[in-house]
């Protein structure tokens, strides 16, 4: 049934919105070791903002599974 | 059916607008982490604008899920 | 019906605009926070300007649902 | 009918003329709040151009939003 | 009717030319309120310069706005 | 008829030789506006050179706004 | 059958993600790599940060994987 | 008639060309102004060899011009 | 069979995401190796963290691996 | 006559040459008048070699032209 | 046989894997060398060091080879 | 006759190989003028190797340019 | 025989691989003498560490011309 | 016969490959002559090595031309 | 025959490989000239490297050109 590779197809590409938040948090840590490594004393302070920052874009990957798990499992 | 797999895809296509939030929290993020290595005591002030920043980005991406979540619930 | 289907992928590219905005506000709420790290006293004229700026960017993000809506809800 | 659906789509690429006003105001309020921090008492002066720049770049979004509606609601 | 379709796609195209318009529009504001930080005293000269170039982007924008109205309301 | 719509598609893409101007002036513009903050006193004659620039840059929006109308009033 | 074909290519699609946590992890370590190097005696609660931040990219792979196995052997 | 629909895309391709020259031409002028700002009194020499610059990327946009008149006016 | 053929090619895309970690761990290892030549002694620490992220960028390359041959063994 | 349309389609693309000696000219010309804000006395020697650069770089533009018109008026 | 045709299609996709290590393990060099200039008498530490994620990059290239041969010999 | 059309559409792409020699001369151009401006003795030698490279890059151009009037005159 | 035909292709998208490594292998020798030129005394230990990274890059070409070798011989 | 056709877009595609050598020799004489500008009396040494690579890359321009060239008139 | 064609294309894909090595021969020319422009004594150490590296990327455009020959006077 084509209908089903469609919604197939679809899930993925939901789920690929991961790509954004992979990259993104990245750059996030790349930047919080930096800052630890120029200010050690300061590194609970930045962990939490990092934390806050990461959990944030976590969510849009999150939206995506969401997304990509009711497509499959509620409509396939 | 294939509007219901055509359907399916704008869905997908709807939350990945997340991609763009996830890319931008994680560059206000990075920027947040360094301003607090640079300046610790600033903290608190730097978290609540990285925090409504990134909140707006975030909205964007959860206009994208309410749009898929609509298009799924309502329209398949 | 396939109609329903390109429309659905409509309101999908339509609500995809966020994209240009969740960047946006995030470069912007990054130059913030980078801004009162370097100069603390002034975060609340920083807020201002950024989260005036963070609106009208919003603002692009919110046009594009709005197409999406009404596509959806009205012609689909 | 197909023609509904390809002017769903028309108003959908229209509306998303919106994403270079959403990159361009994130840019500007980068600079602007860049600039309040430099100079904090130059902030009315900053925050005036500032709004003149993205007032036009956000018309951009808004021709585009305009043709979007003239789309849906005249020709659909 | 598929002629129809295809000239609303038309004028969606012509409409985006305002992308470019965005984009340069904030990147000339961005530069000019960085100016304007640095020499708050010569905003005027900055402002109407500013001006001058972002109302001949935006005339870009404006010649795609026209051929997309000029094509809706003439020609489809 | 498609011809016409191909027409139409023919203009959309002419006129939108005008996003090169759009993100060209707006280089030019911000260079300007720095210049001016570098140096108020030399307004005069870097707004002079920035209009003809940016005029000439104009004119290649101008000749796809021509060929756009040529295609729209005499072709279709 | 063209239907398992492809939800196969969706499951590659969704795997595909972790490319996004490859680039975002090895930036991350780039920098942590980079901070130790400045501030050896750090290098503990640089790595504990970096690993924070890796696992959260990481989860990103993780719930592309998730959904490529879903695909694979429940509805293939 | 489908020839004639193609030869207006391909009048629209060569009118195209402009947006190099739009881009060009742009970055020119930019350097131009940058160069008055920081030395004023050879604004004459400048804007010369500007011109000179910017009259030979016309050219190219000219080119284009060409091409698409002639392939409207005579083969259409 | 068509079938085997998609099913192939969706191999060689989950396989594809190995291109992340390659130019990722590349990045990576680049850092870790400029960061040697400036703090020779600290080359252990940076030796451990450097092998932690990498293997975490490799895990993104190995899931695709993974779902390359359970498509290739078990479905084709 | 299909024939007739490929034939003006590449023409089009034959004239498209020209877009990358629009960028390079504006990229040449603007480090031409950079050089001369730096030394105007050597503006002489400045302007020869960038003529000389802009006229070579000029005919690949012209060779795209020669071969558009050739296929015009030639073989259409 | 258009399954073989896609087959091999597939092989030369799996093992096109390897442009990211070679990408990746020409910057990992780039900085190796730069660093063993900065720094003669470390170069036996860069080297192992750049080595090991050389290695490690290397393997997603294997990844690819792997499958393509897998798919070749065993498949088609 | 399609044939016709097609090695039309070859010749325009060959000639359109000048686009890499269009940006690589403006590159040279661009760096030979700014070298004159450091040292304007050296002009002499400065347009010699600015001449050999430029002429080696039009090199490219012109082998694209035989294919095209080759394919043109030839075979069409 | 449309088989012979994509075989044919697949061996072509195989060997481009190399493009990877020839990019990265160019970027490791143009730091390798950039590092000779600033310690012209260590180039004996450049050379050796560049050989190696430039080699293990030159494998994943060698990869991608073993498969291309492969189609060609024993598939087509 | 639209065998001669697809050889001549083969032949095209061939000699596109100057374009990369076209960029690279515009690179290298770029940083020919900035270096000559900065040492003149090692312009032979300079001109030498700047010779030797844009042979080595103009190489690869001639292999794609001798490709075309064959494909010309040997197999069309 | 319309494998032949096919023949043909996958042989201009193979030698387009040599585009990595153009530009990547380009880049490692203009840091070696650099190199000798700042230490002319160490011009023999830096031209065996940058040779050594150079035929190295050679290599990747030689492997494209064999596949290319193969195909064309093999399978054609």
């Amino acid at each position: 049934m084509t209908g089903a590779g469609l919604i197939a197809i679809a899930a993925a590409i939901a789920v690929f919105t991961g790509v954004g938040a992979g990259v993104g948090i990245g750059l996030a840590t790349g930047k919080a070791v930096e800052g630890i490594a120029r200010q050690p004393e300061a590194d609970g302070k930045i962990r939490n903002v990092m934390l806050l920052g990461a959990v944030l874009a976590e969510a849009t990957a999150i939206y995506g599974l969401v997304v990509a798990l009711v497509l499959i499992f509620l409509k396939m």
